[in-house]
């Protein structure tokens, strides 16, 4: 039984046969055709921070598949709260066949993991967003080809979105420029230790505008992640300058994509040119959560289909 | 691709078939016959106000038909607060086949569905409630016959239900008696705007006896809708004479029907003894939504079945 | 038309073909076989407490057996509040198939069944919880076969569990110990009036040990039931001596199991080397919720099958 609690947890092999699977699942369903695999199989999705994307994108997902869905809330469950996570994790897996958990601490999500009788899938964590990263490098493929050697530029935030890029960045052989404002640097120990990253698939920038030269895809954040809303204002003023615009679009490749996981807020992260502009592939991005999450769970659920 | 965001988004020929459509809808529910034209198709609900008719017959309804529904309140999504209302449409409207929505303003409606790429309900604005007097009308057309040339006497405050019960008189040809305190008049404007309405197919009253003078149809809603609560006390005194009693329904005719789209407070705008008693229809009401929307939704994702 | 609100609802030939009925179901779910008879059936779940294993037993069981779920918790409605409890039942019960209700007074679900078109199950109340003792005396007679003149042991709070446990064994013909602190009894005349219940079926005891004594099922509960949360520090010196340990357990006979119908409070109400222990059936037990649930849905909507 194969967890997805980070991106680091399948190999190049696996990423290759679920960008293949999802392109495949994404025809199908723009073609009105049904693909019911997982029909008799019940997805209960907990969620401890709110959600849209995820929240639909999994629901959906699941049904199309054929498949059911429990959806619980902090109201329902708060993970720890009224029983230790252990014992919520072998009740819930005795019932059910998938598991899906935003939650805060990536320990939370890996010790319900660790007594799960079924797979659990991260759909967000304080440490990483594999699931988003999937999406995104899947959305990549599709409109330029294989991401091995290209250069994705990251500007703002050194948040779980950037930590996964740095592991996806290592597994499939591709670099992260990374520059973000002082004090809001990634955690390297958290992305990738114990064994490091090399040079040739990250480095970091003081100067925004640097880490954009030559880049292959530009991709920010929002400047306050859930859970620091009340450091907004000062935030505000530390990432002024790590708003993606035209000048850094400019230093990138010409034909270099730009990307958002959403929700954007256009005239902080990113100018409203960008956003809305022709380099823009933000709602093929969206779209593709809900592709590569059918071809995850089927994955989890089923294995590789011939 | 159609929406149904009001009641004049459909001719009359389209509600013909609608109300023929719910009949045989009701039909096969009552004999336990499946009819699932659905399946692999998914709605989402987003509701910004409290519901329990709604989101139960919009959910059953769904499932009845062999699809499936992700339901979203504000604690998951808020339209307009994390992001534009216009990012959200284009989004969601991605990952799905249908959308219905209640809101407050119906431009938020409108302004969903115009960046959707599927078709947009409305299940209630503070403007009109059009899925009610779908309901409304198919109950009359149960137990009466064509509504066309009969009246129509709405009693209580000038809402979203009296603004629809308007835009409906004129297009299916009937007529609606108005009568509401002062200052609690319809809205004319938003109603019927631009080309107005004639005599013949509304006119106001202040006296609540003198509107239900000849009518075919009684009906009124609570003295408060949800958002006005704190006006609650000065409704109360300011709506007295606008409660639909015995006197009322003795100068209505006599084979007359009493509607209430519920939840009802009995001994405010409505007599136990007129909601409890025979010429009520409130619980076959409430039942249709469910029929008229099934055939709703059936119509805007597959058009007309012969 | 029966419904499920306390466990005297059903005979003890009917238990007998639920529990077998049950075998039959877990049987299948654990060999991946389908079993969906309930196609095309509506549950409505509503939730005026908070649940994860009687919200997930439920809604995973209606999917698995084919079947659609809507979810209510009291943000949607709250029984009694805007419509009285007989309105909401009528309308509610005339869109769907099967209505559970986890609620606070049993009058309010009796209310509720009482207008009901349609079988209404109890999910819990503040005075009985008959799907867990169907779960618990499932999982007793799969470990260890019949339960009729065997004994069971409840030392704890005289909460709704144990009022449960005294209807079941006058039904099912086995004895219950029972040792609560000082009041906190049982009030037997919620449990079993008018008719009493003899000895041979139910003991009090004030000595936990020596209700213990030859007890072929050790159970508890935790010290604070929902909705009793104020009085948390006053019943922690009061049930200081009810918490069931090795010293309990030694008395028992030596096959005793131990039931908990979690979640559980390990060093309050269980030691953690019982509840954790050889002579534990916890996890069985909770996952028993999902089966018998599930036999007990297909017998309200289809009767027997043979």
């Amino acid at each position: 039984m194969q967890h997805y609690l980070q991106f680091t947890d399948f190999t190049a092999s696996e990423y290759a046969y679920l960008f293949e699977r999802a392109a495949l699942i994404k025809k199908k369903f723009k073609a009105y055709e049904k693909h019911q695999p997982l029909t008799d199989h019940t997805l209960v999705m907990i969620f401890e921070k709110a959600s849209t994307r995820t929240r639909i994108s999994f629901q959906a997902g699941m049904y199309q598949l054929g498949g059911s869905v429990v959806h619980l809330t902090t109201a329902d469950s708060q993970l720890g709260r009224a029983e230790p996570i252990e014992d919520s994790a072998r009740v819930i897996s005795r019932m059910v066949d998938l598991v899906m958990i935003r939650t805060f601490e990536q320990s939370k999500l890996e010790c319900f993991a660790k007594h799960s009788r079924v797979p659990v899938i991260n759909g967000l964590t304080n440490e990483f967003h594999p699931c988003q990263i999937l999406a995104d490098i899947f959305t990549y493929i599709e409109h330029r080809g294989p991401i091995q050697g290209k250069t994705v530029a990251w500007v703002g935030d050194g948040n779980n979105m950037a930590n996964t890029w740095l592991q996806a960045a290592k597994l499939l052989d591709f670099k992260v420029n990374v520059s973000t404002p002082s004090g809001y640097e990634v955690n390297e120990k958290v992305a990738v230790s114990p064994e490091g990253i090399s040079a040739k698939h990250y480095e970091s920038y003081s100067d925004p505008m640097a880490a954009c030269q030559g880049a292959d895809l530009v991709t920010t954040d929002v400047w306050t992640s859930m859970g620091y809303e009340a450091e907004n204002e000062v935030r505000k003023k530390a990432f002024a300058a790590w708003r993606v615009n035209a000048d850094m679009m400019s230093v990138a490749n010409p034909d270099a994509l730009f990307m958002h996981c959403l929700p954007a807020h256009r005239g902080e992260e990113v100018d409203a040119d960008i956003i809305d502009g022709p380099q823009s592939v933000v709602w093929e991005e969206a779209e593709n959560r809900l592709h590569v999450q059918k071809a995850l769970m089927e994955y989890l659920l089923l294995g590789r289909q011939s």
